[in-house]
C-alpha cells in the first residue's frame, strides 16, 4: 500500500461504491498489455490502424478554423449535424426523420445506449433487459447504472460442421424465439439487438427480425437497436428492426459516427426514433455530459454532406471487405478455422485445436479469469498475434459457448494483416501437430 | 398529439422512467427562447460569446492533421494531456501529482462529477450527498442518476445593507458551518463544493474552507471540489480545499478546459485526487463515455503547453475582470444593485425593485415555475436583456432565496455588453419611477 491509502492518522476514508471498487485490470488493458510485451501483433480493440481519410480530417478543421464553433452545442445537437443523420437515417429507414424531435446526438454510441437505458428503466423496481449474448461488454454495466438487471439469451452455433476443424458463417450462430421467449417476464422493459453483432459478424436476416420484433410486440418491449456497423456488411443486407411494420414506435436505432466514418476517438454518435423514445433518451444524455463536442459534430456534418457525392461509404465498405477476405485468407492458409462474419470488423476464430501445455505459466490476472482468457494470452505470447477473449462478452453462466475462440478485429492496415500471416506461420505448425494426435 | 403517440392500432408503447418523462422545456431553452424572440442580448447561459485565441484553435487544426489522433483515447486520458493537467495541478495543489493515477480526464467537467457521484454512491441505500445552494443544476439530477439522494444548504446573505437597494460583495453570501453539520446524517457520504461559485462568484476564503474541511473530515465525507472556475478570481485568492492539512485524501477536484481554455463546446474536463478516488472515478467514466474525444484532448494538452509559456492564464483573467467591471459599471449607471463576484464569470442582480404590473401575461410554462422565472422573463421582454433565474439552481423549500436574483453571464464580447448599456437606459427609468414610491 502507498502512504496514501492508509496514513499513520488512520482517519476512515471515503469508500467507493461496490461497482466500481474492482481494482483489476480491464479485457483491453490486460491484452493491450500482452500484445505489447511480447511485441505482437495487436488485432484485439476494435479501432482502426490507419488514418481517416483526408476530407474527413479536413472537414473538422475547417469546423475549428471557425471562431464561433467551440461553444456549448444545443444538448439534442448541432442543427447541421442533425439534419445529415435525418437525411442518412431518412434513407435507412425509408421514412422521413425529422431533425427537431426524431434524432439526439450524443458523445460516442455508448453514451446514446446509456442514455437510453437510463431514460427507459426505472431504477428500484428490478426492471429487466434482455442482452443477446455475446453482448457488446457496456451493456450490463449500462444496464445496472440505469438501475436495471440485465438477462442474457445466447446465441447458439446451429450446424452440422465442428466449428473448431471447419469455417462457419456468422449466420450460424442462431437465435432460438423460444429461448428468447422464456427470458421475458412482467419485469422485462428493454430489449437491446445489435445488428451487424460484434463480435459475431451476424447480420441478422429479415425473417430472424421479424420474430424478435413479434416478441418485442407481445411484451412491450423497447427495443434498443445498436447498429453502429449498418455500413459494413459484405454481401448479406443489414435491415434495421425500425423499418418493420408497427417496430418504428419501440425502437430506438442507435449509431456512431465513429464506427460511420473510422473515427472512433471524436466520440459522436446519436440515436434515432420517435419523438415519446427520443425526448426522455436526450433528456437522460443532458444530465449525463450535457451535449457532445461541438467542433467534431461539425466536422461529422460536413463528412457525412461530403460523403453523400463522394462514395465514400461504398468505398470503405469494399476496403473492409477487403481486409476481411485477408485475414480470412491467412487464416485459411495457416488452418485455424474461424466464423466467417457478414457484417461489422471483427472474426472469431477458433483456436479449439491449440494445445497448451498443461505446465504452461500464465500471470495470476489471467490465471483468475479461466480458460478462453488463457487461450487468448497463450495466443499472444506463443504466436504474436492478439486478440479478445469473448469470454468478457458472456455471462458466467454461458461464458462456455465462447471457450474456444478469440475475436480479432480486422479494421486494421495491410502491412499489419500481412505481419499477422508471417507470424501465425509458428501456429500452422502446432495445429499440424495438434491435429496429427487423434482425438 | 401526433400520430406516433397513440397510433389506430392502440399498442402499448414503453414508459419513460420518471425522471426522464417530463416533456417540458428545460431552463436555459426557456429563456433563450424568450430572449430570441424579441431580440434580447443574451446573457443567459455560461459561454464565451467571443472566438478561442488562436493558438488554441491552431492546437486543435494540428492535432486533427495527425493521421493518428483520431481514435480511442485510453479511458484515463491521452498521455500528454495527462503530463499538463498534471503539470498545472502540482502547482495549484503544490505538491507532485502522479499522472498515470491521480487524474482522470472526461468529457466535460458534468462528466467528471457525474463519474465521481456514481464511483461513491452506492444506490439504493439511501445514500446522501449535501449540496450548497444556488447549486449547479446538474448536481441534483447526477446525484439522483447515481442513486443517492440530495441535500441541501443553502448560502446565507449576511450583510447589513439592503440587497435591493445597495451592491454587495459575493462575500457576503456566507455558509453557516452549523447548519451544514446538522444536515448531515449517517447516511452522509459526499459534500460537494463549489469555489469560485456559480452563480454567486462567491471564492471561500482559507478560514471557511477549514471549516467545511474539519466537518467533512468529521463524517468521513468525500469532498467533490468543483473549481471549474480556479483561473478565474478579481483579487481573492483561489484556495483549493485539497490543499488544507488532512483533504487531499478525501477530496476529488474537479476542472474544465471548456472554462479554462474558453471552449465550452470541447467537452474536455477531469478529476485530480488521490489513487483511491480516482481509480473508482474512471472505472465509472469508462462505462459512460468509455473516454473523452482523442483530437481535443491533443488539442487541450498543446494548448496547455503553449499557455504554460504565453501567460495566457494571466491575460485572460484581465480580460473577464475588465467583462466584469463593464458589467458592474452598467449596472451601477442604471441603479441595478447586485452581488459584486470574487470570482467566476457571473453577476447575480437584484431586481427586487423591479415592478411586475399587476394584470401583466405570462405564458404558461413561466407562470407555473413561479416569481423568479416570472421576473427574468418580465425583465428580458421589457428591458431587452436575458438572464437565468437562479431559482433554477434551488431546491423548492430554498427557492424564496433568489426570489430577487437574475443571473447575468458576462463571458460576452464588449459589443454585447454595450448593447446591453443601451437597453437598460430604460430599466434606468423603471427603477426611478419604482423607487420613487415609498415602500
Ligand atoms: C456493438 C457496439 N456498440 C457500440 C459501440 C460503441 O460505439 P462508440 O465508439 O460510438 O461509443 C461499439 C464499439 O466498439 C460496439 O462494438
Ligand atoms: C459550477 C459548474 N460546474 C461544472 C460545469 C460544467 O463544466 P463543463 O462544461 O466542463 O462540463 C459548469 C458549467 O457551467 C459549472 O458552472
Amino acid at each position: 500500500m502507498s502512504s496514501t491509502t492508509a496514513p499513520a492518522s488512520g482517519q476512515p476514508r471515503p469508500q467507493p461504491a461496490a461497482m466500481y471498487a474492482a481494482t483489476g485490470l480491464d479485457v483491453w488493458t490486460m491484452m493491450n498489455q500482452a500484445a505489447a510485451s511480447v511485441g505482437a501483433v495487436n488485432l484485439g480493440q476494435g479501432y482502426m490502424s490507419f488514418p481517416p481519410k483526408d476530407f474527413i480530417k479536413r472537414a473538422a478543421q475547417e469546423a475549428l478554423a471557425d471562431g464561433v464553433q467551440h461553444q456549448y452545442a444545443p444538448p439534442r445537437g448541432r442543427p447541421r449535424l442533425l439534419d445529415e443523420v435525418a437525411a442518412r437515417f431518412s434513407g435507412l429507414l425509408g421514412r422521413p426523420i425529422d431533425p427537431a424531435s426524431e434524432i439526439s446526438v450524443h458523445a460516442g454510441a455508448n453514451e446514446a445506449l446509456l442514455s437510453a437505458f437510463c431514460a427507459f428503466l426505472e431504477p428500484g423496481k428490478g426492471q429487466e433487459a434482455v442482452l443477446i449474448e455475446p453482448a457488446f461488454d457496456q451493456y450490463t454495466p449500462n444496464v445496472a447504472m440505469a438501475g436495471g438487471t440485465p438477462v442474457y439469451v445466447p446465441l447458439r452455433v446451429r450446424t452440422s460442421k465442428d466449428p473448431a476443424r471447419e469455417v462457419i458463417s456468422s449466420d450460424d450462430w442462431k437465435l432460438d424465439p423460444a429461448e428468447l421467449e422464456a427470458a421475458i417476464t412482467s419485469k422485462t422493459r428493454i430489449l437491446v439487438l445489435n445488428t451487424p453483432h460484434n463480435p459475431v459478424g451476424k447480420v441478422f436476416t429479415r425473417a430472424e427480425l421479424e420474430e424478435i420484433g413479434a416478441i418485442a410486440t407481445r411484451h412491450n418491449l423497447l427495443v434498443i437497436a445498436d447498429e453502429v456497423y449498418e455500413h459494413l456488411t459484405y454481401g448479406a443486407e443489414h435491415v434495421s428492426i425500425a423499418t418493420l411494420p408497427g417496430m418504428w414506435e419501440r425502437t430506438i436505432t442507435v449509431g456512431s459516427a465513429g464506427k460511420l466514418l473510422g473515427v472512433t476517438g471524436w466520440r459522436v454518435g446519436w440515436a434515432v426514433g420517435p419523438r415519446e423514445l427520443i425526448q426522455p433518451t436526450l433528456a437522460a444524455h443532458t444530465r449525463i455530459v450535457f451535449t457532445a463536442n461541438t467542433p467534431l459534430q461539425e466536422g461529422v456534418a460536413s463528412a457525412l454532406s461530403a460523403a453523400r457525392d463522394n462514395g465514400f461509404v461504398a468505398v470503405q465498405r469494399a476496403e473492409y471487405q477487403a481486409r476481411r477476405n485477408r485475414l480470412m485468407a491467412i487464416f485459411d492458409d495457416v488452418g485455424l478455422p474461424y466464423v466467417a462474419p457478414d457484417g461489422a470488423y471483427y472474426i472469431l476464430a477458433n483456436a479449439g485445436a491449440v494445445r497448451i501445455p498443461d505446465d504452461y505459466e500464465f500471470p495470476p490476472f489471467i490465471e483468475e479469469r479461466g480458460r478462453n482468457f488463457k487461450l487468448a494470452y497463450y495466443f499472444t505470447k506463443e504466436f504474436g498475434v492478439s486478440g479478445i477473449p469473448p469470454a468478457e462478452f458472456y455471462s458466467p453462466a454461458h461464458k462456455d459457448i465462447a471457450g474456444d475462440y478469440i475475436r480479432f478485429a480486422f479494421c486494421k492496415t495491410d502491412e499489419g494483416l500481412d505481419e499477422c500471416a508471417q507470424r501465425l506461420q509458428k501456429l500452422k505448425a502446432h495445429l499440424q501437430e495438434a491435429r496429427a494426435v487423434p482425438f
